[in-house]
């Protein structure tokens, strides 16, 4: 009983924080990934006002600002601090750019060399403004909303620093992963580095929560899952955790399928981000006793909104609120989604009981 | 003992065949997804001398010449047919056309309308040259080689048809699948029949056998996945073993992950192609037993060749020759791919015994 009370005073009071350790809450927290971006008239308003979409990463009082308004708006139970997981390779030296309407273009790291010529010099300097957003956002939200720092895993950011941006086949990053090994462990070695200190700062600065997107976890065959997926992920929340044992990960392995049952017991996370194509049933019977389960409505049914939608949350909902559960899309909000949708869905999650 | 003789004389004596009718043989037959292609001179000479992709498609002497190319080559176990899933929108009167390095380019069916003016008019005219091309391989291929017809599975054929093109989240598709539900429907049995009456004149003309290529079923949710994917699969194999009960057909779903459990289940289907991300054991333990397995080297490693290569190749020998198994890729051939590691590949097949 005594221990019962201790452990309920030490209880985060943050459901965000509450579900990340393990709590089964009456309601899930809600927040959904790219809550804060150009379906939200006033995103939009604010990115006309700078000129590049680094510019926003990179200026403190407006990242703060695009961070909190889904928060505002539809009252959110996290805030995810508004950058993009290529600050990190620019961080390092690599040349990165938005082309709009075309995604990022970086100067493709292809040989070791290139590999060589990155430095962290001046990660922590270039990354400071992002720091800065941090503190700020942290100062403005609401008590119990819980602020989530992030990065993209090792695997992702190396897939982009290799392709030069998006790809459809991977087949440059697989390639030299393949021909050049030990670079290629050099270069995510670096990147679990870099990333596990770049998320120790977000922390400093403030942030609750960290979730680790890796996006293109999909493109990897089994072996490779567990190598370049599992592994670097792992690494990084040992590091990240030996600093601050008590700051919970949630990983994001899109597309991972299968893996993720290996990821959740071998990579020291406490949330595991689910796209969806991975099945209600099997996540809860499988994934839910080693992690708080997050996800995993198709972004398309949030655009489409009304009863299919509805259909579906109510199924997630019955699948995974039986253990530690936060309620989030698959992937983030689609550009076309009506923010009335957003309304719509928050207040479905907030008034639902079992 | 006089029904196991009337069994074997009636066994098909192509490997490929004999693997699909559930026998397990001492090594597997092989093909590759794309083994017509780029990666190969003979084929850039080909291409060269036809203005567009569409072009070589409908000359069904060139058609057939490419597909022999491999065949001729490296001895593969099966010829599959040179041409393109956007034949059939094609031929259903919709405009398609393949920008050099950009991929397809089709004007979208986004109404009700559009979907009523398609039509099967000319539809076997149009597609006339593939079937011209299928007897023009069926006449030259080696005995034992069989000839693998082909066509788009309705959820990937009605994705280019929605989205214009490629996609990166598909959410033109799915939001007009999801806001008009019947007109998709609609479109999708159409595509059923299409695809069943076209995949039947190419059995007619000499294929074996079949595939259907489901290349975007990953980007299906859980409930979606047995909708659009396994539905119309089911409907198409129905349809078309009525006419000719002795054609296996193969389904490659993409990216299907835990939803192939259920597709082998209900689709009909004697061969499952398996992308790499499908983990060996799991498919041994869950699919074997209904369907060939067909797969599931990372194209990557095909092109980056040698000990890398001969490693994996090992573990899914070991892992699937203990049924029926057709090897292959988990994917198609990449364009970087050295053509003597496409000969290596094919002499590890050949030379292996368990």
């Amino acid at each position: 009983m005594e221990a019962l009370q201790r452990n309920h005073s030490k209880a985060p009071a943050k459901p965000l924080l509450r579900a990340l350790a393990g709590e089964r809450l009456n309601r899930p927290p809600v927040w959904l990934m790219r809550q804060a971006g150009r379906y939200l008239p006033e995103y939009r308003a604010v990115r006309q006002r700078v000129g590049s979409f680094l510019d926003l990463c990179f200026t403190p009082k407006l990242a703060a600002e695009v961070t909190l308004q889904p928060v505002r708006r539809f009252g959110m139970d996290a805030a995810i601090l508004f950058s993009d997981i290529l600050v990190v390779p620019y961080a390092l030296g690599q040349a990165v750019r938005f082309e709009e309407g075309e995604g990022p273009v970086l100067d493709p790291v292809r040989d070791g060399d290139a590999v060589e010529r990155l430095s962290t010099a001046n990660f922590h300097e270039r990354l400071g403004p992002v720091y800065d957003a941090v503190v700020e956002v942290a100062a403005a939200l609401p008590s119990d909303t819980a602020l989530i720092g992030f990065a993209g895993a090792p695997w992702t950011v190396a897939c982009y620093m290799l392709e030069g941006g998006s790809s459809r086949d991977f087949s440059a990053v697989k390639l030299w992963a393949l021909r050049h090994e030990q670079e290629f462990a050099r270069l995510l070695d670096l990147l679990v580095e870099a990333t596990a200190d770049y998320l120790i700062r977000q922390v400093e600065a403030g942030a609750e929560a960290l979730q680790i997107f890796d996006s293109w976890a999909g493109a990897l065959a089994e072996a490779e899952f567990e190598r370049w997926c599992i592994a670097p992920l792992a690494a990084i929340t040992c590091r990240v955790r030996a600093r601050h044992p008590e700051i919970p990960i949630i990983a994001f392995p899109r597309g991972g399928g299968f893996g993720c049952e290996l990821l959740v017991a071998r990579a020291g996370i406490q949330g595991i981000a689910l796209d969806p194509t991975v099945p209600l049933r099997w996540a809860a019977e499988r994934l839910q006793q080693h992690s708080a389960l997050q996800g995993n409505l198709d972004p398309a049914l949030l655009a489409a909104g009304g009863a299919v939608m509805e259909r579906q949350v109510h199924r997630i909902l019955k699948a995974w609120s039986k253990g530690a559960f936060i309620f989030n899309l698959g992937h983030g909000v689609l550009p076309s989604t009506p923010p009335e949708h957003v309304a719509s869905l928050v207040g479905l999650i907030k008034s639902w009981r079992e």
